[in-house]
């Protein structure tokens, strides 16, 4: 695939910023990819990874000259920095990101958008547990889903152009309004992560089972829940403080069904639990054919080192 | 090794009982194996499977002259099978089990023991959301726990025997008394299960989200979930219905926890939602180091990074 974009401009090198840099680099997608990080540790852990042409000072000197900027930063950050770099973006530039939250990003940056460049919105439905520089590898989009979620205002080929992009960094690409895709990942991502940093919290908080008792025994199903509430603190603080509506409608309908299961265990309602428990076998069933994730059984973390 | 035990009796061929019956081989921990599974087609299956060097037409069968009898059977029918079985143990057997609820378990097979053989309930700390004797295999408990319940009136050789197989099996082992038993696996298995079934349950009666696009979305968090949702209906109702004080409990930690969390969203608290984000990663880390799950991203799913 010969470039699609002259110069590829990343603000945010963590694990997504670090990973599109790798996958842009594989795909051959970009003459160059220029990269900035708030922090100089970071940009210092980008420079020897050697993942970027080019690590710039500031955000607006990355942004310089490119024709496609990404922010891959926290959703909370997103108005203060478009603010910042919107006056060094090109002509024709387009502006998007790699938020979890879309009708925030969208609330937050437009007002900061020059006429002469498009704000166009996108979330990979892809990551890892890990943050950082050093995270990132190039085959983290392969086979997930991005969104776009373009504005009634972009012209129909920037959209196009953004979605190629993406299918070159591997991943299948989707467009929907932002509103219904806040709607989606509050159920998909943001209340499974509440939900896992919850139980984790609470269970080392009891005095009856010692934390050493949760950690050696884990492997019962609670580790399953380890993993995500594992993520980046301030990315979730920011997704649930951005996308309040959304998750606290989709969090009440899970303690609504919680209560019930807590009414058919209190009851002794045996056929309530069962046919509760036997709805689910399917969905897990659509998610591996769907390419979504491992047939493998323990998600393949496979047979244990036996000697 | 030499073979610890003359005849081992496996009473139930699913998952558990059909990696016993591979670890003991593998293991040389008994001279035979016999089994028994009231589904006249899980015992064709397992003849052909040849895991056993035999299988009996009913439970008393293999019972009979065995000095090791394991139940691998839901919860719920432990009083049931121990009455049947009891006039066909052996003087001198042990008779276990591998229910992930303990003092239930003593509860319903006590009553029925002869007092010429012994209870030591048993719990093996290790699965896959797979069922069934084709799911098998004889590493299942290489590493894992398997926590004993003694009774006061059991015979230290005895436990210290059952301890030796468990070792031979690959588990490293504990004791503890059968109520604290309950309240750990509480925290760890029982009401992780439950939440992983009530998430994805809801997830799927949604009006606003379709079920095709929490499928195509999942990588995002929710298909962590979707595995132990997986699991077995029948044994897992049965849990919950023999161990209703414990789950009642955690899981009311569990939803007060969960209603502080909505709170800290509905009024925009992002110190709260920060701090309690940021005390999950170090249990994480322990679960890692104690061996107790992969430190490969996604469960050593997908790609990890190549350089």
């Amino acid at each position: 695939m010969s470039a699609l974009f002259e110069r590829v401009a990343l603000i945010g090198l963590g694990l997504i910023g670090s990973s599109i840099a790798h996958a842009v680099r594989r795909g051959g997608l970009a003459h160059e990819i220029v990269g900035y990080a708030r922090s100089p540790e970071t940009r210092k852990t980008a420079a020897r990874l050697g993942f970027l042409d080019r690590v710039t000072d500031t955000a607006a000197d990355a942004v310089e000259g490119a024709d496609l900027v990404i922010l891959c930063i926290p959703v909370g950050v997103i108005g203060a920095v478009t603010e910042q770099i919107a006056p060094s973006l090109a002509p024709g530039a387009i502006l998007s990101d790699v938020g979890s939250v879309k009708s925030s990003v969208i609330a937050q940056a437009l007002p900061h958008m020059p006429d002469y460049a498009e704000l166009i919105p996108a979330h990979p439905i892809a990551g890892t547990e890990q943050s950082g520089p050093e995270s990132g590898f190039a085959e983290l989009f392969d086979n997930r889903w991005c969104i776009l979620t373009p504005l009634p205002t972009n012209k129909p080929e920037s959209v196009a152009k953004l979605r190629r992009f993406w299918e070159g960094l591997g991943s299948q690409v989707d467009t929907m309004d932002a509103a219904h895709h806040d709607q989606v990942l509050a159920v998909t991502s943001h209340i499974p992560h509440l939900i896992a940093y919850s139980i984790v919290g609470t269970a080392s908080d009891l005095e009856t089972v010692t934390e050493s008792e949760v950690v050696k025994y884990s492997a019962s199903g609670f580790r399953d829940f380890t993993r995500i509430a594992a993520s980046d603190p301030t990315m979730w603080r920011d997704v649930f403080l951005h996308n309040k509506e959304a998750t606290l409608e989709v969090l009440g309908r899970v303690t609504e069904d919680l209560f019930a299961l807590q009414r058919a265990i209190r009851w002794g309602d045996g056929d309530a639990l069962f046919e509760r428990f036997s709805e689910t076998r399917a969905i897990r069933r659509g998610i591996v054919e769907a390419g979504q994730d491992t047939a493998s059984p323990n998600f393949g973390r496979g047979k244990p080192p036996t000697e």
